[in-house]
C-alpha cells in the first residue's frame, strides 16, 4: 500500500511546495525494504570507515592487514542517526520539503559521511571518492586517517553546519539556522548524554522564541540509545512519565518511539517509524497552516523519543560482554581486530551481516533503488545550500555610519554614551535588513544601551503576554532575541551565521566567558572552513562586548573580567580581531568594518556611560582605518625629535586616564615631550609576521620609539601587551598598566586607583621611568600620590569620585563642562538607565 | 492555634533531631505578625542599604544629604529572599533543622545582609555594625559604597557561599553543599531569570545523584517573580501546567505557591506560606524516614514555586510607570531619589511604609520578638558553620603515595599511564576517607583512566538500574558522581569544598574550557576569602586534565585547547598552581601536594596513554619539590661550563620529543653541550615577584643561562612562555614551541609534527640558534628535515606512526623495549580502552 504511485513525484530536485499535510498508511513493502537496504548500506559503509583500509567490498577473505592499525572513531551513535537519516530522506523526497540535519553527537562522522556518499554529494564534492570499489576504499581509508578526514561531522563533512565534538549546542544551532528561514525544517538529533549539558538542557526552551510564520521549525529528536562513553544516561533511566512530562514542560508534544529490542524485525520497526514521521510531519504541516492563517499562539510543536540500543547491529556480545544495547559500543568495539584473529572474525561476521553485495553493484557503486530513495539536488540534506551557509549570504545593505556621528566641535568637546549611539545606527541597519539581520543578548539589550533599536523593531517573544506588556517592545516577531543564557545566545547566532546571515551578541563583558568554549569551537570551525575551497566565506560572528570590567557600577568583582581578549588571542590569527573604540565615532566606524568582514570573529569592546567624545567623525574613520594613531593634540612633542616618553593607551577608560595623566604632565612639566598613541585595533601591536594587521617593526618603532618609555594604559589584563609585543625592539621600555584582578563595587576611579591605572598614578611612572626625571620632579611625584590619598579619601567619605576627577575635561574642549549632557553630572545619569 | 506552646521549645541553639515530621496548623496571629514583623524589618534594612547614607530610622526629616550621591544595587529579587529567610527561620527554630540558605540572584546582597544583621551574626562578625542606630547608619553607609562591602552576597557576607554574581549556579553549589551532610538542609533560591541559564537547567537533575540517606536535603526554591532586568521570564510565561510538568520531568514534586498580588493582605500570604513550608518538611522527613527504613528508591522531592511581585512593598508605580510587579523594580527604582523632591518622597514614603519605629527601639535595636523569631548560635542560617566550611575542613588521611610509585630502573625503563597509577593511589585516598572526598567528572573518569578506583567505591547514581548494571559499578552510594555536565561537575565540587571538603574534578583538558567563567567565579571567592579574617581555609580546587591536546587520538580539533592554563594565569598568583608531571611518579608526587594544599586552585595536566616513565620515585620528589631542574643524565654538558643550548620541556608529550631531540643531538653532534631542563611547576617560570613560586632571577639564569639559545617544548599555547618570562635575562633567547592550533584526528608523532614540536623540527631549532653551528650542521638539518618529510609520509601510508619514532627509547632505559607493555605496541594498546 504505496502512498503514491509514482516514485519521480517522490523526488523532487528542489524544494517543493512544503509544509503539506499528506495521508499517513503503512507504507509498502517495497518502499519499506528500501528503506532498510539504505540504513543497512550506510551502516556498512560506516563500519567500513572505522575499520578497513583496502578490501572494502570483502571481495577477498578479510584479513589482517585490510584492518586499519589504528581503530579510531565512534560506532555507537551511528546506526541511529543512519535509521533517522534513511527515514527523513523518504519523507523529504514525497513532500520536496527543504530539510537539513544536524546532530548533537558529532562523533558519529562516519554515518554522515556514509549518507552524503549514498545521496552522491560527497562525490560531487571530492570526485576522488567516486561511487566504485576504488571510491569506497579511498572513502574507508581516509577515515581518521593521516592526511584524511576527522572523525566528526566538521567542516569537510557535506551537509554539516555542526561538528558536535563539543556537546551541548545542537538545538541552539538548530533554532539558529531555522529564524527567518520559514520554509525550512531543521531536524536536530540530541544525544541522551548531550541532554545532560547545561547548554541543551536550556535549549528546548528556544521554542518560545521562534515565530511560525517567520520562521522555520525545528524537529527535535532525542536520541535516547541508553548510554553515553561509560555510563547510562540520565534521560534513559527516569520513568517514562518522568520524561514525558519534561518535554511536555519544555513545551513540546512528544512521540515516544521505541524499536530495535528484544530481536524485533527490522521492517516492523521502520514501518512503525515511517508512520511516526508522516504524522509528525502532518502535525508541523498543521501548525504552520494555522499559523498561516493568524494563529500566532504558541503551538506546542511536535518532537520525538528514539529509544533505541545503542550501536545496534554491532555484534551483541563481544569477549562475553554485552556490546549492543551498552556503553561499551560506543567508541570502537572490537579493539584488537587486527591483533587477534577472534576479533578480526567478529569483524567479518559483523560486516558480512549487512548483506554488502545485495546494497551494491559490483564495482562498488550504490544500488539503484538505494540511490533513488534520496531527495535528488538541493532537496539532499547534505547537498542542501542552507548547510553552506556563504552561498546564500546576502552583504548586508548598510546605511551610512557617518550619519549618526557625534558632533565633537574638539577633542573632549562633547558628551555621549558610545552604546547608544551605536543603537540609533543599528536601528537602521534593522531598518534595511528586515530578514537577515539580528541581535542576540542575555537580557542585557537595553543594559548594554542598545534601546534605540526598540524604535523600529521588537523583542521576539512566544512565551505568554500580559497586558501590562504592551510598552515593553515584547512582538512574536522582532529582530532582537532575549534570554538568558549566553549559551543560547552564541549558539542560535552562531546558526544563524553559519546558514548565511548576519548578526551580532552584545554581552556584559565578564560573562562572554560563559561562551569560551563555543567560541573556541566556532573559531575552529573557520579555521578549517577557510582552507576548504567550497565551503563560501560566511559573516562574521560579532561580539560586543559592554558593561566592562571599569563601569561595572551596581556590581563588583565577580562583573569585572577582561580576559576574553586573551582567550580569543589563541586562535589562528587569521580570523580574530580585537577592536576598543575610544569613543562613539570610532565604535560606529569599526562597527560598520566588522558588519561587512567575513569568516572572522570580531570582538569589540566599547563604554556604555556618558563620556568625553574625542574625535570627529572625519578624524575617527582615518583613526580607525590605521588602527592606532598618534593624537597630536593630545601631546607636546616638538616635530623632528623624539618625545621624551609615549603614553600608550586602548580603551576608553584607559584612554580617559591618559589623557588626564597628559594634561597634568602638560601643567606640572611642561618640558616634557609628551606623544599619545590610541591604539583601537588591538592586532595592530603585534608582529606583522604574527597577524595580517601586525605593524611593521619599522612603523612600530615609529609609534613606539625604539629608546623611550613607553607607559601604556590597557583596558584589559597587563600581561597580553607583553606577549603581544615581546620581539618588539622597544618592548624592554615598555611598561603597562591594566586590570590586575583588583576591584569590588565601588566608583569609576576608585576602580582606576585600585588597579594603578588612574592618571596620577601614570604621572608617577612618567616620572619613574623618564631618564634624568626622577628627582627633578620628586614634588610632582609628591603631589600626585597625595592626589590619590585625597581621591580615595573624597570617595570614602562622599561616596563619589573627587569633583577634580569627576569634572575633568580635556582642557582645550571648550565649554563641555557646562553643555546639556556635560560632566556637571547628578546621581541619575552616574547611576540610571541600566535597565530602561 | 500555636503549634508550640512555648518559645524555647522553637529555639534550639544546636540542631535538634533533624527531620523530624510535625503537625501542621495555621499559625497564630502573634507568630504571623511576627513573621511578618521580620520581613518588614529586613526589608526597610534593604531599601535603607541602598539609598541612605544617614539618618537610618528617619529620626529627622528624609533630606538630600541623607541619600547617597551614588544608587547602587539590586531591590527587585530582596523582598521575596526576604520573604523566605524569614519563613525558613521560624520553621528551623521549631524544628531544630540545621539549614543553609543559596540565593542563586546573588544580587539581592542586601537582604542577606540584613538578615545576617537581624540574626546578630553580622555584628558578631562585624562589631562595628552594632545593633543601634549609629550601627544601622553604618550598616546602610557601607553597602556598595568605596571601602564598604559590594552589592552581592560576596565572600564578606555571612551565611553565604554563594555569591550569585553570576548566574546559573546555585543549585549545583546546594547539591555540592548536601553531599556527605546527611542532617543538613540546603534551601536553594533559583531566580526565574537565572532558570533561563544552561548550568541552572540541567541542575535539577542533581536529584538523580543524591542519595536520600547518607547525604542532606535540597530544597529548590523557584523564585518565579516574574522578571529578569529588562524582560519577563520563560517560566513566568508558560501555563501553569507546563511550568508543572517541567518541574515534575525533573523529577521534582512541585508547590506552586501564588501571593502577594492584587493587594493581598500579607497576613494571609504568610498564614497560607507557613502551611505549605510546614506540609514541604513533613514530605522531606517522610522521605528521609523512608530511606532510614530502607527505601532507596529515588523520591520525588518536594520543590516550591513562589509566583511573587518582582520588588514586592515598592512603590506600585513611579513617574507614572508600573514598579512593582515589573522588571523597572531590578535595580534601583528612584534613580533621582537625590536629585529630585518628588523622588525624594517617594522614597520617604516607601521607606516609612515599613513602620520602622514598631520594629526597631528607640535606639535602633531589633524588637525582641523579631530576634526571637530566629533560632539561636549555629542554627542562624547566618551562623551554620557550614557556610565557612574551613571551620569544618578535616585533613584528608593521605596514603603514602610513594608506595604505589612505578620501578623505573633507569629512565625511560618502564612504561606506565600515568592516570592509571594515580588512580590506583585514589583508590586508597578514598579507603581511607569515606566521607570527604569525591571525584567528579563528566562521564570521563574511566576514559581519563581512573577506572581503578572501582575496585573499592561505585558512581553515585540515583535514576533507574537495569539488571545488567550490576557490572557496571553504579549504586546508591559511591564517591564517583559522573554526569555528561561540566558545569555541574564544577558546581557540585566547589558546594563540596566550600562546606568544608575535600575532590578532585577529572575533565578531557579542551572542554574544561566550558567552565571557565565558573572557575574565575571560584578563583575570585578564594581571592577575597583569603583577605577575610572570619573565613577559614578550605580544600584547593583541583583539577586533572587528562585526554591532553596531544593525545586526543579518538577525536580531533574539536577536542584540541590546552587554553585553560592561559586563563588561569590572570587569575591573582596567589591562589593559582599549574602542573605539568611528564611521567607518573611525578603525577603521584604533585597530587599528593595538591591534596594537601588549601585555598588554591591547582590545574594538573597528565598524560593518560602508556608512556616512558623517567624517574625513580626518590628523583620525582626532589624534582617536584624543585618544581623544575635539570636532567643531567639528558644532557650533555661538561661540569663548571656552560651549555651550548639549554633545553627546556613542559608536559609529558613535549619532554618526550626533547630527549628524543637531546639523544640525535648526542649522536649526530656530540661535541655540542646540551641541558636539559623539565619544568612541573609551570609558576616557576614567572618572576619571584609575580609569583610566591617564581623563580629568583638569579636562578633562572642558573637553570636557562642568559646567553645561550633555550628551546623550550611546550605543552600548551606556545606565547604564554613568552609572557610568564619577558622580564629575564635570558628571555631573548628563548624560542619557544607548542601548540599553535594546528590539528585533526591523526597519530600522536603527526600532531607533534603539525606543531614543529617534533624531535626533528627541535634539532633544527638547535641548529638555527647555536651560534656558529648553522653551516656547519646543515647536513644534519637536512637530515631532519627529511626524517620529518618520512616520517610524514609513512602516517599518510600506513595510518600509523613510523617505527623510528613509535619505538623510539631513551638509549640508556635498558630492555624496555622488549619488556612487557613497552613501546612495541600494537593496535589494542594504542587506541582502546577509552571507555573500558
Ligand atoms: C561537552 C562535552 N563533554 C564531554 C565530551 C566527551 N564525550 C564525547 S561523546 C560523549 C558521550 C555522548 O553521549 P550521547 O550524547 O548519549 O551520544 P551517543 O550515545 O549517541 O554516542 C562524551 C561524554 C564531549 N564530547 N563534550
Ligand atoms: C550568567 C549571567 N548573565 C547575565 C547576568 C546579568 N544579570 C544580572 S541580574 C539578571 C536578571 C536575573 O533575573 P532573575 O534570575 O529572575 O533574578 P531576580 O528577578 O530575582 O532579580 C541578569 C541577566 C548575570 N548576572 N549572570
Ligand atoms: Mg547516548
Ligand atoms: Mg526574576
Amino acid at each position: 500500500m504505496s502512498v503514491t504511485s509514482d516514485t519521480e513525484s517522490r523526488r523532487p530536485s528542489t524544494p517543493g511546495s512544503p509544509w503539506g499535510h499528506r495521508p499517513v498508511a503503512e507504507l509498502d513493502s517495497e518502499t519499506l525494504n528500501t528503506l532498510d537496504r539504505w540504513w543497512r548500506a550506510a551502516n556498512y559503509l560506516s563500519v567500513g570507515q572505522i575499520y578497513l583500509l583496502a578490501n572494502p567490498l570483502l571481495q577477498t577473505t578479510l584479513s589482517r592487514d585490510d584492518v586499519k592499525p589504528r581503530l579510531l572513531g565512534h560506532w555507537g551513535t551511528t546506526p541511529g542517526l543512519n535509521f533517522l537519516y534513511a527515514h527523513l530522506n523518504r519523507v523529504i523526497a514525497e513532500r520536496g520539503q527543504s530539510t537539513i540535519y544536524l546532530t548533537g553527537p558529532g562523533h558519529g562522522g562516519p554515518g554522515l559521511v556514509a549518507n552524503s556518499y549514498l545521496e552522491g554529494t560527497y562525490t560531487e564534492t571530492y570526485p576522488d571518492i567516486s561511487q566504485d570499489a576504488e571510491g569506497m576504499r579511498r572513502l574507508f581509508r581516509q577515515f581518521s586517517f593521516p592526511g584524511g578526514i576527522p572523525s566528526h561531522v566538521a567542516p569537510e563533512t557535506p551537509g554539516s553546519i555542526h561538528e558536535g565534538g563539543e556537546l551541548g549546542y545542537v538545538l541552539s544551532h538548530a533554532y539558529g539556522a531555522a529564524f527567518d528561514n520559514p520554509d525550512l525544517l531543521v531536524a536536530a538529533v540530541v544525544g541522551d548524554g548531550e541532554a545532560e549539558t547545561g547548554p541543551l538542557a536550556t535549549s528546548w526552551h528556544s521554542n518560545k522564541f521562534v515565530n511560525p510564520v517567520q520562521d522555520g521549525v525545528v524537529l527535535p529528536i532525542l536520541h535516547l540509545n541508553g548510554y553515553k562513553i561509560a555510563n547510562p544516561t540520565v534521560l534513559a533511566r527516569i520513568p517514562d512519565d518522568e520524561l514525558l512530562n519534561l518535554m511536555r514542560g519544555y513545551g513540546h508534544k512528544p512521540h515516544l518511539f521505541v524499536g530495535g529490542f528484544d530481536g524485533e524485525d527490522p521492517a516492523a520497526v521502520h514501518a512503525r517509524f515511517a508512520v511516526l514521521l508522516d504524522e509528525v510531519f502532518n502535525e508541523i504541516a498543521d501548525i504552520k497552516a494555522a499559523a498561516a492563517d493568524g494563529n500566532t499562539d504558541r503551538p506546542a510543536w511536535p518532537m520525538i523519543i528514539l529509544r533505541s540500543p545503542k550501536g545496534w547491529t554491532c555484534p551483541p556480545t563481544i569477549d562475553g560482554k554485552q556490546v549492543e544495547d551498552s556503553w561499551r559500543s560506543h567508541q570502537v568495539p572490537l579493539a584488537s581486530a587486527r591483533d587477534t584473529p577472534e576479533h578480526l572474525e567478529v569483524l567479518h561476521d559483523w560486516l558480512t551481516s549487512y548483506g554488502a553485495e545485495e546494497l551494491f553493484d559490483d564495482d562498488g557503486a550504490p544500488a539503484p533503488d538505494i540511490a533513488a530513495l534520496a531527495p535528488t539536488g538541493e532537496l539532499r540534506m547534505s547537498g542542501n545550500p542552507h548547510v553552506n551557509g556563504g552561498l546564500l549570504l546576502r552583504d548586508l545593505r548598510m546605511p551610512d555610519y557617518t550619519e549618526f556621528a557625534v558632533d565633537v566641535p574638539a577633542p573632549g568637546g562633547a558628551i555621549a554614551e558610545p552604546t547608544k549611539v551605536l543603537g540609533q545606527w543599528l536601528t537602521e541597519v534593522i531598518r534595511r535588513n528586515p530578514d537577515n539581520f539580528r541581535i542576540f543578548g542575555p537580557d542585557e539589550t537595553a543594559s548594554n544601551r542598545l534601546q534605540a533599536v526598540y524604535d523600529v523593531t521588537d523583542k521576539q517573544w512566544n512565551a505568554g503576554y500580559l497586558e501590562t506588556d504592551a510598552d515593553d517592545h515584547l512582538a512574536r516577531a522582532g529582530r532582537v532575541l532575549e534570554m538568558l543564557s549566553e549559551h543560547q545566545c552564541q549558539g542560535w547566532l552562531e546558526g544563524y551565521l553559519l546558514t548565511g546571515r548576519h548578526g551580532l551578541f552584545n554581552c556584559y563583558e565578564a560573562f562572554i566567558h560563559i561562551v569560551d568554549s563555543m567560541f573556541n569551537q566556532h573559531a575552529k570551525w573557520l579555521e578549517v572552513s577557510r582552507e576548504i575551497p567550497w565551503r563560501r566565506p560566511i559573516a562574521s560572528l560579532n561580539y560586543l562586548l559592554s558593561s566592562h570590567v571599569w563601569r561595572q557600577d551596581h556590581n563588583g568583582f565577580s562583573h569585572q573580567d577582561p580576559g576574553f581578549i586573551d582567550l580569543v588571542m589563541n586562535k589562528k590569527s587569521e580570523i580574530v580581531r580585537v577592536y576598543l573604540p575610544p569613543d562613539a565615532n570610532t565604535l560606529l566606524s569599526t562597527y560598520d568594518h566588522c558588519l561587512r568582514s567575513r569568516d572572522y570573529v570580531n570582538v569589540v569592546v566599547a563604554g556604555k556611560q556618558p563620556g568625553p567624545q574625542f574625535l570627529t567623525m572625519d578624524e575617527a574613520i582615518a583613526h580607525c582605518t590605521r588602527g592606532l594613531g598618534i593624537w597630536e593634540w593630545a601631546g607636546t612633542e616638538v616635530p623632528g625629535e623624539d618625545p621624551d616618553v609615549v603614553l600608550g593607551c586602548a580603551g576608553d577608560i584607559p584612554t580617559l586616564e591618559v589623557l588626564a595623566a597628559a594634561d597634568l604632565l602638560r601643567q606640572h612639566l611642561p618640558d616634557l615631550s609628551v606623544r599619545v598613541v590610541n591604539v583601537v585595533d588591538l592586532m595592530r601591536l603585534q608582529d606583522e609576521r604574527e597577524h595580517p594587521h601586525g605593524l611593521s617593526d619599522r612603523d612600530f618603532s615609529t609609534y613606539f620609539t625604539d629608546t623611550k618609555p613607553i607607559i601604556f594604559a590597557y583596558h584589559g589584563y597587563p600581561w597580553l601587551l607583553h606577549r603581544l609585543t615581546y620581539r618588539r625592539a622597544g618592548h624592554k621600555n615598555l611598561h603597562v598598566r591594566g586590570y590586575k584582578e583588583e576591584g569590588t563595587t565601588t566608583t569609576p576611579f576608585d576602580m582606576v586607583m585600585l588597579n594603578d591605572l588612574d592618571r596620577y598614578h601614570l604621572v608617577m611612572d612618567v616620572i619613574d621611568r623618564v631618564p634624568g626625571l626622577g628627582s627633578k620632579a620628586a614634588g610632582l611625584r609628591q603631589e600626585m600620590s597625595d592626589a590619590r590619598l585625597r581621591a580615595r579619601r573624597y570617595t570614602r567619605e562622599h561616596g563619589d569620585d573627587i569633583p577634580e576627577v569627576r569634572d575633568w575635561v580635556w582642557p582645550d574642549s571648550g565649554d563641555t563642562g557646562t553643555a546639556e549632557g556635560g560632566p556637571a553630572r547628578h546621581a541619575t545619569t552616574d547611576t540610571a538607565g541600566d535597565n530602561e
